[in-house]
């Protein structure tokens, strides 16, 4: 099979809007009757209306006696009437009926039994404390509009109105067949070569969440006749059909071949990105349609046409999220080639929405479950300047973001522990962190796009740590400085220190790899250097940069470099040597007002709980001397 | 059993509080460790790290060729480098391991084939297009915190990063027993006396969207024994019980004995309407909750006490609903010795949200389905004014809202049709209608309550409907009268007449059922009482105030009066014997710029839809001559 090179790249809208027209009847809605007690979740086909009144007969709405409200005229507390049982009243609780001759219902406790019967010191009108038939439902009436989902109050008021089956939108059946001679299940030991299979998985509970049923099949290799054959299992036994990979145009991408040999291809590569190598098809009069295998680029793909489809069969309109307006943290440049959805994090700092890009790559699948939203740049548009104000579409609700500390700065594994810790205290409390370096958090705060900043940042003329940086990059302000931790920094190495490295001299004779710019470690190693008469350009690797201490000791795990510089707990993470180097301080920084936020009170909690020095304990060379200790910085 | 007449009435948070510490660990939580592949929904118990990296080796970004960066050095489109098969380099796809000595790919649209070999015309730095191992997920990295609920991009990261099963919170098994001699199942045909069982089916959705699972009981009749016996057993199979109702303090409230004698009564009543005779119990180490009988106090006492024990054994955190300010309609008058829950209406008129109070009774479970939300009024306040802008706690999000016509004024079937025929179309757009007569609805758009008003005022003077009465209420403003449709008014009574009555003269000899004071039919029945000579107050039942058309017809069908007047669809829907008295013009009024609005002009549309008019003809007595003309009035 030839290489295809060239997708063409309609635009998204385009796209789905030749779609769904060309699917017409194959994406349903197909209907089905329904007992009430199965309804929660699914939507309405038709309106439906009440076949009973409720009450169904007028009914006592309190205990007491039922009475003929003419024999009580003129009681009162100073003349008092008696009725008597079986003749002039009855019993009745709740929800019991008040038939004729009764009218009128006086409550227990304003009633006084003796032998002669009961005892009223007050009249009742005509009609006290009767529900008359209909009163909360009359028969006839409409319960609900057609396209209602069904929520709990539903079935209840449903089952009172007499109604125990309804019409709803069928669920669409939908296969899901993962390809590619590459994949292996989840549930197997994975070998150089081997790639996880988890979109089909992430598929699967998609479909779910859009009321759809899914049905995974297994994993196909890539071969035209056993894809085509799944295919059309597949469809056999299905509304509709999601094939994923071998979407795009390469050696090994049948997808499409099949799809033009068994059905109609509609599309074939949109101007998204992620997500460009889509197809949507129809084959035996059903969807059909391919996703790239890339986990960001499959999640839009569905997101943008598989959704569509599903509600179109479930009769569901929602709205495609939430919208906020959060000002840009960082220049974003895009192409106008495609519209493009980057990953944000969002958090409210004082009165205004910020949000910061997340990694942009289509394989970054980790930067979705850390991102709070997409910002979409529109095809038309070449980005947005950093500071500008941009439409986000959140995946929480505004009010979990609300809630949430954002702490922009340097990286430390305790942070995911106080993250961790933050999230089992009440009611959705987040901690949201994003490493971008001492400095570059520092800038952030300045700019008003931060809570705090984790920072350990060396001042080389005093040996004192951050306060020097704080009064340069916010003169003339009060700034706070939360005492963190203590931390050991040193050199990574590979388990058994095959290449003897002893310290920073021997940085000379190896493949190092270094952090970022601005990184505090970065700053560290440069002092290291200079006190060791050392030029970066004398160290191989001086400029390949990993922006965390995990990535520096993935990257010396894997064999990419023979040493790095961080901290004992990630050497110790990934199984790796280390060589002291020293110890340093790993401060917050923020403003005085920050202090206050009720969010930040329980951080500072947790900075001094038991179980967080015991989780340090755990990933070692951490000492928490001063922890909790809050200074004023000016 | 004696009555226990009186409860004891415990403000709402102290009685929470009380009981979840009266619990202690009989409220959960429990883990379980559970396949990844079945987490959607569920909630971890503990920090999940992730154990493969991701990816699992440097592979390759794109479709191409891996080379050796080194050997392509100098390459530039004047002087293109040849790379031989095998040697200088290796076809790859997207994923692919890239392995030494090869460190860099060239994307397959920037080579080019010949005999010799592979053609480039740029050098590839180090790097290019590959992507080192852990770029996504480093081994050993935090993936999600505790208490985060999985989302489908959270099982494809998940598997991804090698995690196969993860600890969860366990779901609660929920034992729910409906009580009570006088109810029936919803699939018996009820007669008089008769309850349709529907609450237990709520708690089971309710249980359900709080992440538990339900078992419901048999009914179990009033009697001590059966209900002790069904309430062990219950406690026996399930981790919680809900037994409703018998949690008052009736003659046949066996619950709180039961309680008493097998457990532990902590509370029995709170300071909550509706929804005080509530039963806060630990019985066999387990929770034991006694719930109301009427619907909306069962809701509220589900939500205020049995969700926090469901989330204490989910650890579901989930905040308690979203809240807005909004406008209050009409007066609030609420008693000290509760916290009140009521029931509004809740729309966006203009720039502020407004909300209107629906029907407040315990039995109105027809209005939780009509409901946006609850205002709530806290026990220390004795309620609010009319103007006052009070906090809602919503149903329905923000969104919906903002899409949703708010329709106050008169009543008419037709309002039903258009409401379902809205839902029926794109992205949530719905009418929202509260039915206080014409006048009142007059009154609630010239305070900026309402969209539009329905309305079927006729000037006895001229004979013309509804202008002169925006006139004299819009004073100097221009308003607009969308015309709607003519209707036949007239009296309905039982089938096959049997009081023969032939029209409004009649009146003086039957028992007659009225519409509230401002009804436009209660101003009709004026006119034509005093074109017949009859003074009001020789019509029986003059007072009678009935809200709506279908109300009035569910009267008299049930027999509480011989004859009230109302639009021959409710007299046809209700089966009733119908005497036309005239026809009438039902139009809507509204300000210039409601025209404006996306969701009205979709209002407009369907009034003049074919499935309107086929709707109103199965409906029968209307006529749409005129319908959809626009008036404006000033």
């Amino acid at each position: 099979m030839k290489r295809n090179l060239y997708l063409n790249t309609m635009p998204v809208e385009e796209a789905g809007e030749l779609y769904m027209r060309s699917l017409g009847d194959a994406a349903g809605p197909h209907t089905e009757k329904i007992k009430v007690t199965d309804a929660l979740g699914r939507v309405t086909s038709e309106a439906v209306y009440a076949l009973y009144s409720s009450p169904l007969y007028n009914s006592a709405a309190m205990d007491g006696i039922a009475v003929v409200s003419s024999s009580t005229e003129g009681a009162s507390e100073s003349s008092p009437v008696t009725l008597r049982a079986g003749e002039d009243y009855m019993v009745v609780d709740t929800g019991d009926p008040v038939r004729k001759p009764y009218d009128a219902v006086i409550m227990a406790e304003d009633t006084q039994e003796n032998e002669e019967g009961m005892i009223i010191h007050a009249a009742a009108p005509a009609w006290q404390h009767v529900r008359p038939v209909g009163e909360d439902i009359v028969s006839g009436e409409m319960i609900l509009t057609r396209c209602h989902r069904i929520r709990p109050i539903d079935i209840g008021v449903l089952l009172s109105g007499g109604v125990t089956e309804i019409s709803v939108f069928a669920q669409p059946k939908v296969g899901i067949i993962p390809t590619g001679t590459e994949i292996v299940e989840p549930y197997e030991d994975p070998k150089e070569g081997d790639i996880i299979e988890s979109n089909s998985r992430m598929f699967e509970a998609m479909v779910k969440e859009q009321g759809g049923i899914p049905k995974r099949y297994d994993i196909v290799p890539d071969d035209y006749e056993l894809i085509k054959k799944s295919v059309l299992r597949a469809l056999d036994e299905n509304d509709m059909v999601i094939v994923n990979a071998g979407s795009s145009a390469g050696t090994e991408d049948y997808t499409v071949h099949v799809l033009r040999e068994i059905g109609e291809v509609f599309v074939h590569g949109v101007a998204m990105k992620p997500g460009k190598p889509v197809i949507l098809a129809k084959a035996c009069g059903k969807p059909v349609i391919g996703i790239p295998g890339y986990p960001v680029s499959a999640y839009l793909a569905v997101e943008n046409f598989v959704y569509p489809v599903l509600r179109s069969f479930t009769g569901m309109k929602g709205s495609s999220g939430r919208k906020i307006r959060a000002v840009l943290s960082r220049r974003l440049v895009s192409s106008l080639k495609h519209r493009e959805y980057v990953r944000v994090r969002v958090g409210k700092v004082g009165d205004r929405y910020v949000c910061a890009p997340l990694a942009r790559g289509a394989g970054a699948a980790m930067s979705m479950v850390r991102a709070d939203g997409f910002c979409v740049i529109p095809q038309e548009a070449e980005g947005y300047e950093a500071g500008e104000t941009v439409d986000v579409i959140l995946f929480r609700t505004a009010e979990e973001i609300d809630r949430t500390i954002v702490c922009t700065g340097s990286h430390d594994m305790l942070l995911d522990v106080i993250s961790d810790l933050m999230s089992g205290e009440a009611e959705g409390i987040r901690l949201s962190s994003t490493h971008i370096g001492s400095l570059g958090g520092l800038m952030a705060l300045q700019r008003g796009e931060a809570h705090i900043s984790p920072s350990h940042l060396l001042d080389e003329e005093t040996g004192i740590y951050n306060e020097s940086y704080i009064r340069s990059i916010f003169p003339g302000e009060e700034m706070v400085l939360l005492k963190g931790v203590r931390r050991i920094q040193g050199l990574m190495t590979a388990k058994g220190n095959p290449l003897g490295i002893r310290g920073i001299e021997d940085l000379k004779r190896v493949r190092f790899v270094n952090r970022q710019r601005g990184a505090g470690t970065r700053v560290l190693l440069d002092y290291k250097l200079k006190q060791a008469g050392i030029k970066p350009e004398d160290v191989d690797g001086y400029d390949a940069e990993a922006a965390t201490h995990m990535a520096v000791a993935a990257q010396v795990a894997g064999g990419e470099a023979d040493c790095g510089m961080g901290v004992y707990s990630a050497a110790h993470a990934m199984g790796l040597d280390f060589i002291p180097v020293g110890e340093e301080e790993y401060d917050f920084v923020m403003r005085p007002e920050t202090l206050d936020m009720p969010e930040m009170k329980c951080f500072v909690k947790l900075l001094g709980s038991d179980e967080f020095r015991a989780k340090l304990d755990e990933l070692g060379g951490y000492s928490l001397e001063g922890s909790g200790e809050i200074m004023k910085i000016k």
